[in-house]
């Protein structure tokens, strides 16, 4: 090992992984080094490069907190997070397609009954969804849970606004149960698009790069049955702009549907709405689950 | 772009790039993206191995200050340190070989005279270090400025001592010049093998690896003089028992020097010493700088 040069390195250091007991991670390093060590040579990566790129990963790290991941945002925008959940994730293809995860989920989200209004108090024209989730055989699946997450009409999750993070409000998120013959339906505002946090490093990347920081407006679904594969993905507003340059690549097409618009009137709910409001359905298909022998 | 899936994201994500302006920033940015996403493929990342790796980068920003860059760790663990070292060092064979830069350089170090004691308080064996630094013809280099830096007898450097980043006393490091015949020689101590940080997420990546932290006894040098390239490198100590299994991957051949042992008795600078104390001689040969037309 005191031989090493620029050519032996990359063996070298898989060398030293021989007694890596996790056969598992010892793959994964492996692979790692040999990837990290192909890309600095292909570029021939000069010192004050990776001086930059250890400035930029610093500061990632110190923006990333309880309230910000900006790794996650960093895999999101170089696409490794669509790929790991593809590749996680293939079904038959008249299942519902999974997308990326993104890093607005919050854990305990207020429960509603179907009917609902789940905004809680987010600002947004009012919009009533409804489905079906069913499996992939075509029956439906009563007592789903649904989580349902979204931004409101000035692009903002509840959790990035800090008068509610510090009175820990929820608001537009919510979770939900299907009823006896797999419906759901409940009350929303309109979804819009909106830019991920860009006034970090990741920020910085995407305005060097030549890239916009937008997401098409969508809503987000985490939809979990027993016997069947959870379903992590969002439902696309149809005619967005940034349909085809989505920040994060987590489009499909077909995860994009129509949000009706409808002119002052009775809306679902039997109120008389005196603005536009909107409405979408869209179902959902679940992939059973493989059981374990 | 809405109808990316597994197969497709790469080149979505490089076409992302299209409009970047910095035409470096594209290859980088480019070549990164190719070499995740084939790592993230061959093999077969699974959401939950994603999810620990953001965890696990987290960790490294978290723990990384003013005092401690645990990227710069883990870039030379994976080797990734020393590659873009070397590719960036490419020297005619009789030029001293150039080694990672390591963190804990300090800019402004006390400066010294040929014959004085840089350790300044930092405990170890005495150590008289001489040498003469050349250029690739032969000739002497006068007046070049040396930087050198080393770890005490407990394998600290002084900046890893509470008491000293307090009082910002810097131990056993200076900078000085060479003669008119380019000879340089001052006493120190001796150096000893150490282990690198390894209480934090690096440490443990190389226990899960089966790995050590240990880097092999050595003394690190920074030398600059007009009309030649900065070298920076470290002198290894001969018979060290990490010199084949250095952490950091830092070791070349041609870097390792005798450190030789003397009884108690008079050392180089008249004294007479009551215990045991180290010489060490090394020249040093400088690439000329490529001249700019």
């Amino acid at each position: 090992m005191r031989n090493i040069n620029e050519d032996t390195i990359t063996q070298a250091v898989i060398a030293s992984f021989a007694k890596c007991e996790n056969s598992r991670l010892r793959t994964i390093m492996t692979s790692l080094v040999q990837h990290l060590h192909a890309f600095a040579r292909d570029v021939h990566l000069t010192e004050e490069e990776w001086f930059n790129a250890i400035n930029f990963l610093t500061e990632v790290g110190h923006i990333t907190d309880d309230k910000r991941q900006e790794f996650i945002l960093l895999s999101d925008t170089l696409g490794l997070s669509m790929l790991v959940t593809s590749q996680n994730n293939r079904k038959p293809s008249n299942c519902t397609e999974a997308t990326v995860f993104g890093p607005f989920f919050v854990e305990g989200a207020p429960i509603y009954n179907n009917g609902d209004d789940i905004s809680n108090g987010a600002t947004g024209a009012p919009c009533y969804v409804s489905g079906q989730v069913r499996g992939a055989n075509g029956d439906a699946v009563p007592n789903a849970w649904l989580d349902v997450w979204q931004s409101d009409d000035e692009g903002f999750y509840d959790v990035q606004k800090p008068i509610n993070a510090s009175d820990n409000i929820l608001q537009a998120r919510g979770r939900l149960k299907t009823d006896a013959e797999g419906f759901f339906n409940f009350r929303s505002i309109l979804a819009e698009a909106y830019p991920i946090p860009h006034d970090g490093p990741v920020g910085r990347m995407l305005a060097a790069t030549g890239r916009h920081p937008w997401r098409p407006a969508h809503l987000h679904f985490m939809i979990a049955a027993p016997g069947y594969e959870t379903l992590i993905t969002h439902v696309f507003r149809d005619g967005d702009q940034y349909l085809d340059s989505d920040v994060v690549f987590g489009v499909r097409s077909t995860l994009i549907a129509e949000w009706v618009r409808h002119e002052p009137g009775v809306a679902p709910d039997g109120k008389l709405r005196e603005t536009p409001w909107y409405s979408l359905n869209y179902d959902f298909v679940l992939n059973p689950a493989v059981v374990s022998a």
